[in-house]
């Protein structure tokens, strides 16, 4: 029987900061069922795009991913912040509240032509799912998706997610 | 057929300084097989131990452990650094080559009694493994196992993992 995934939700007001609500998914990724539930409704979303390769930004999209990969029978390649890959990387700029942060992708993490599904868990301005996304492209990957558990309408992510195929399980 | 393992390391030179040899297990987690065939051995190593929950330290250990606690269907809870958990943690210190670093667990991830496999990338002194470890006891939780998909065996770290079912699926 489906749970219902807005269960697991922790909501947290004035964190990190005073009028933000943050939306923590802990709860959901500790329940065996809610997770394999979340993690079985992403698989069902890749199923008929032939993915090769799950791409997640650190450290919750490795969460949310990592499963998928399995399932599918496909390997897993982590977007990380600057110092945390030791080989050859392409970099990928984004905007935060205040400055600039950057993604990093091992330059043979994707090959030309694969087909990549992105995961992460959150969609809330898709400015990390951008720099994702950019730097699946700069190696010649399709991004043929984007996964996410929560979606927050508000921020208007979807809107820097024009042309792709956007799937989100919760909405707030 | 089983694939060798050690062919999906990448060993790099002088990374991250002159004399170390680092061990970057990124290529095996980009291959679909190699992903599988060493998940399904953790997974097997698991199966008799009544697992309730996976318990992975950021961020590799979550690329590790996420698909085992999907197979086995249970949960996952990430210990993680200072400022990235929201709720309330227990908090544990470990000793690094130059002073200290904490790892925190949600205070709600591990229930008393509760049978936790430990999950990481790379077994190298056990620091960061002694403090998971903590984290879990501190929460009443009982440390089932860990696994590891490398061995470093010259840094000693299963000297202090004595009293613990240890998997380590390569060795150098």
């Amino acid at each position: 029987m489906a749970v219902d995934l807005n269960n697991y939700v922790a909501s947290i007001p004035d964190y990190p900061e005073k009028g933000i609500i943050f939306r923590d998914l802990s709860p959901l990724m500790a329940d065996g069922e809610a997770y394999r539930q979340a993690t079985d409704r992403i698989v069902q979303f890749a199923k008929d795009k032939n993915v090769d390769m799950i791409v997640g930004p650190e450290a919750r999209g490795f969460i949310v991913g990592c499963p998928v990969a399995y399932e599918l029978g496909v390997g897993f390649a982590p977007a990380r912040k600057k110092g945390k890959l030791p080989r050859e990387t392409v970099k990928a700029e984004y905007t935060l509240e205040y400055g600039t942060s950057a993604l990093y992708l091992h330059k043979d993490a994707v090959k030309p032509g694969q087909r990549v599904l992105i995961t992460d868990d959150l969609l809330a301005t898709g400015g990390t799912i951008g720099a994702t996304i950019d730097l699946v492209e700069q190696l010649g990957g399709t991004v043929v998706g984007c996964a996410f558990l929560i979606e927050l309408k508000q921020l208007n992510g979807r809107d820097r997610l024009k042309g792709y195929d956007v799937l989100t399980l919760m909405e707030y």
